[in-house]
């Protein structure tokens, strides 16, 4: 019991409380796709109409599989606190009564950029490493209980900036898009900031030992991955 | 019905033969990651030490979740005499009695390479887009009807040559791999020959009409795709 590395070990097995537990998650965003090299070219206005296209055309998968995501999530949960207010995501994305959604959101950014409705909608440009990158985060979803699920979603801490970066430089670098384009990415940051609160707070409750709080933290890294891999295709296929 | 487009829609609905379905799944080897530039430098003997271990770190995922899917297939077909023949599939990489089978055949081509035992089982060199296109394969057999799974299995049709092209072209480029490290190749060859009958022949049974014909067609590609993408996803992680 007095050996030198036993009160390393013992610090190693306390759990951390609600803060340094959160401020470990938000460390992660360090390895956030907003780094990539192809999202900082993006940023700097040093891509291609027809690689802003591919971007658009491929991260468009992403954004079609979110509500199926969600559902999983909803459809392994037993709660039905949890379920009323996740349901607001699958709302959301797939829009209700006036409200016409993210997807459609989307669909709109696709045309500001030149891609007509129907060649996005038809998938025609999905590369497939983007396909097999999303559709392992449906599958996670599927798989996992579902508060392990709600943490991987936790990637939306870091989306406010990258939606703001690209409101602020797009006009600038890429006057020929279409501004009311833009829409999609203004709508997020509100919807991002709430979710983010609920999944925190789901995540902090759940995850309260250190080794399920290092679990947390794989779940995100899991995430992270899969953004990153998403950009990686993107720029392998559109060099 | 006397228009010029009829004779072609009629021609588009008329379900080939086995010879000429057969012939279509043979075509589709021209998509075969035999041709991706990662595999041509391969067997050009161009590329550097670290990439070859890459490689062979990042297949062995994909070696170890064979199994699992082989299992997948089992688990969802109720024909008894399908799966005394599939089940081998199992055996042959997971080993059985004094067999030690094909893992443990890539553990020793990882050893012969340069990558300690601990390091490939660790999975620590695997990249992520990997990863994500391997368990696409694994959720494709876990989901698909047997037979549509066992369809996407007939890229063994195009193994046997690029099994033949590492034996013959691996001890002239790379000498400093140890040659008994190859024999993972050697083996696969008659093993996939024999596994390519059996798949053919649940194939060309099962998709008979021409509609269903199209679908094994795109089944082949996903699987095509899956193979390329790993590359895609080695090259970029390692260029």
């Amino acid at each position: 019991m007095n050996t030198p590395a036993e009160p390393l070990r013992l610090a190693e097995n306390t759990p951390w409380n609600r803060q340094e537990f959160e401020a470990q998650l938000r460390a992660k965003g360090a390895g956030y796709h907003i780094h990539h090299p192809f999202n900082v070219k993006m940023n700097e206005g040093r891509l291609r109409p027809d690689q802003i296209r591919a971007w658009v055309a491929n991260r468009f998968y992403y954004q079609i599989r979110i509500p199926q995501k969600d559902a999983a999530i909803i459809a392994n949960c037993p709660d039905r606190d949890t379920r009323r207010k996740w349901v607001r995501r699958i709302l959301d994305h797939d829009g209700y009564d006036g409200h016409e959604g993210g997807i459609e959101a989307w669909v709109r950014l696709g045309e500001a950029t030149g891609i007509p409705r129907d060649d996005l909608l038809s998938l025609k440009l999905l590369v497939p490493g983007v396909r097999f990158a999303v559709d392992a985060y449906v599958n996670f979803a599927r798989q996992a209980p579902w508060q392990e699920a709600v943490c991987s979603s936790l990637t939306e801490m870091f989306a406010p900036q990258i939606h703001k970066d690209r409101l602020a430089n797009w006009p600038q670098h890429y006057p020929w898009i279409q501004a009311e384009g833009l829409h999609y990415f203004r709508s997020r940051i509100p919807l991002a900031e709430r979710d983010v609160e609920h999944g925190l707070h789901v995540t902090l409750d759940y995850f309260t030992t250190r080794p399920q709080q290092m679990r947390a933290l794989e779940i995100l890294q899991f995430k992270l991955d899969i953004l990153w891999t998403m950009l990686d295709a993107i720029e392998k296929a559109h060099p």
